[in-house]
């Protein structure tokens, strides 16, 4: 194990975070707000911490492999969590530690479940702060290192594969600096272009700016207790569209941008998304139409904005959609497992193995039917490595015994099945709220202290797609060979 | 496709059914019910289709193949479902055709869930012929015939293989025939043990028979309206201890009969199978007592058979699990998850799986911290093959599929989640009862017609291990090449 490169770049990301928190303080100055005083001392603590690691520790090899890099992810977003909790905790908007912990890591990892019952009682500097490190959380802290620091001496690839999303990572250019840099622009122009039309549409620009973060990142923490509801149409067709956009394969923005049109069309993977968003949108218009009893506009607006919301994982709402007819709510369900595009900031088991999920089981059917033939597994028109199927294998089963563990873990509090498998599909999915107990106009505060660690273990899990965080707490790593 | 053996077997299959219908009779006999009388009209009819479906077609060649055995299996399970529901039918004690055929479907593949609100009210030669398609579900009708009929010509194996669970058939003996003559020898020892040690601890023998019949072949049809409660502890202890041994690997007590005592004992599917299931009636009975504030020994049988009936997927009840305190609620739906031994007459996704899945983490763990070790999963002391490997893979990702739909399409009748999810699991675990409105007080009359299908084929699915049923309904299967 490479201890003085974990350490040096642990080290970067806390000066990176401490940096960072002069934003809110700026937000902080503008509101005349005195809670600002917490991001600066905060700011401060965590950027001298930083360069101590960065710049004291004797680093004898640049090297490291697989196993740190896993290391380095995990333990930076734990890192990160703590750092970016203590101004909520310290200045007592959120009494309880546990508690700004759940909340900033709900936050990182844009998951968006929140233990707050109203936040409209918050600073705005805390609110700007939440949904910023949505946005920071999104395209991942280390791939934004990645972008902006030296390189670390050609083991980046190591680090983007940890911690980005995806059953393989694909590289926009040949080097990683670069391809982490088209990333960010894609994201920064997203999340810009979003602001304008917010505000365009009719929203405050204080919402429109926290929005737009908590959007493009598909974290879903909004600066409102009833999320979306009270905004006009207008805003909720404009959040709808950016999450749309938000959850497809940041790959098919980098096509258009080269003017590659056919291969970002034809993508299997993005029409594969489009079309389970889509015939989700109609199946649950329909069924709000038809069941529920709305208007046509009605169901068909909030069925376009809860469809992005679930899928791409954010989790905003903008009507309680537990009241829902059953239907619906297990459309919504089942889109919670499965997330957005690889590549794209959402969570969940992602469309891109569901691909090869699908393309698997047809496989073997047509080969029960004929044993002779010979079918090779096709993705995006090339042959499926196969070590790609067996770590989508692999991923399913360990998603599934996560799951099932958690489940167990939570119903110790004592809740309904559905609270307890939708609070951990919701956890795990990054994707904020549930049904029942931890609906949409509920919170997470209700859970146990042991619930709530559950849950964060998984918010982060989901996040780094299990390993980095299982690697880190597996005996075999710190074993002595 | 080679329909004139399809047809020969199918008509055997038939010819078998109706010949079986003379037990009942001989019941109704003994109990002067004139409901007797349809056992004879529709066992003559059975016979005498069979008779010339399989006498009548010319077989050009014997030979046959995977696909075909596919066929033959899930087709014979409808067959025999549909000739078996007649009498229920046609007798007026169950009105509906379609609900004749679920209880029909429901005791074929051992689920056990029943649309009946009122056992006791049936008659008694109905009563028996629920628990006994059980007993011919249980082990299997394929199998059955093998160890009765002189062979098919070679191509016993892939019949087998078809219609028994687990991911890979082990053959006892050398040759199919001995092999399924020795399976029902131990099948039937156990249920004749069962009966015994009912009628000694104080069961009437129409109810020792008809529960033994449902025990071991892990049915869980039952002749009391409360389906176990009213029995006294005795009674429960004897079929929570035969639930255990019916959960068993069937190598196991083969084992035992050939004296290969380290064999037995030491084979690691029986090893995790004890784990879980003690783990599961000790977590269980800690949360009854302290939780629910039943007395300590009250708190031990009701989780002994609960943990017996559900992981071994029966489907008794012995008290109203809907009500316990949701830690053990969840432990029985994961248990309803994983099912029982391969190899046994258990549904669910089988321990054996359950067993290469965690051993599959493991290993990429291991793998993912020291990439250039070489490490080699064993099942059983023996190297995994790769194919059992994939197909355990390939499982796994259809169960999660056909689950995922079946949930969708039955959540259109509009219950809530816990209904929709545990009734599918329920049905695709081949268990019977679920939580909520198909909980173990409730029954499954009160979905709509179309659900009852999904479940149906569901079941049918879960027994047959999906695969057989899928090949029939793919285009593939009977697009000519």
């Amino acid at each position: 194990m490479n201890g003085g490169m974990i350490c040096y770049l642990l080290g970067k990301i806390m000066e990176l975070t401490g940096a960072m928190m002069v934003c809110p303080f700026v937000v902080a100055l503008i509101y005349h707000e005195r809670s600002g005083i917490y991001f600066v001392a905060c700011g401060a603590a965590t950027l001298a911490l930083g360069f101590l690691m960065s710049h004291l520790v004797r680093i004898k090899k640049r090297d490291f492999y697989a196993r740190e890099s896993f290391v380095i992810t995990a333990l930076s977003w734990i890192l990160l969590s703590v750092a970016g909790c203590l101004p909520l905790y310290l200045s007592h908007e959120i009494p309880h530690f546990y508690d700004a912990l759940f909340e900033t890591i709900s936050g990182f990892t844009t998951t968006g479940a929140s233990i707050l019952p109203a936040v409209e009682e918050m600073s705005h500097c805390m609110n700007f702060w939440r949904c910023m490190i949505q946005l920071i959380g999104g395209m991942g802290v280390l791939v934004f290192m990645l972008a902006l620091l030296p390189s670390t001496g050609g083991q980046d690839l190591y680090l983007m594969k940890a911690e980005s999303p995806g059953p393989s990572v694909g590289k926009l250019m040949p080097r990683v600096r670069q391809t982490a840099y088209y990333l960010y622009i894609i994201y920064f122009v997203l999340t810009g272009l979003e602001i304008i039309c917010l505000k365009i549409a009719g929203a405050p620009l204080f919402d429109s700016i926290c929005t737009a973060f908590t959007t493009t990142s598909t974290g879903g923490f909004g600066v409102r207790n009833d999320s979306l509801a009270s905004y006009g149409p207008g805003v909720q067709y404009v959040i709808s569209v950016f999450l749309f956009f938000s959850g497809l394969n940041y790959n098919f923005f980098f096509c258009l941008w080269m003017k590659r049109w056919k291969e970002a069309f034809g993508s299997e993977e993005v029409r594969l998304y489009r079309r389970i968003f889509f015939a989700a949108v109609v199946m649950i218009t329909l069924n709000l139409f038809l069941v529920h009893g709305w208007e046509g506009e009605e169901s068909f607006r909030h069925a376009f904005l809860q469809v992005g919301s679930i899928m791409t994982t954010a989790g905003f709402s903008s009507a309680d959609f537990d009241l829902w007819p059953s239907f619906s709510k297990e459309i919504l369900i089942l889109l919670m497992l499965i997330g957005g595009c690889a590549g794209s900031t959402c969570g969940g088991i992602k469309i891109s193995r569901v691909l090869i999920y699908l393309k698997t089981v047809g496989k073997e059917l047509s080969q029960l039917c004929h044993p002779r033939s010979v079918k090779v597994l096709k993705i995006e028109g090339k042959a499926l490595p196969h070590n790609v199927l067996r770590s989508a294998n692999i991923f399913l089963i360990t998603y599934a015994l996560l799951f099932v563990l958690s489940v167990l873990l939570i119903s110790l509090d004592g809740f309904d099945h559905e609270t307890n498998f939708t609070a951990v599909a919701s956890a795990l999915g990054n994707i904020g709220p549930g049904f029942s107990a931890v609906g949409p106009t509920r919170n997470f505060a209700d859970l146990s202290v042991m619930s709530k660690y559950v849950l964060m273990f998984d918010m982060l899990a989901g996040r780094l797609e299990l390993f980095p965080l299982l690697v880190l707490i597996s005996p075999a790593t710190w074993r002595r060979r």
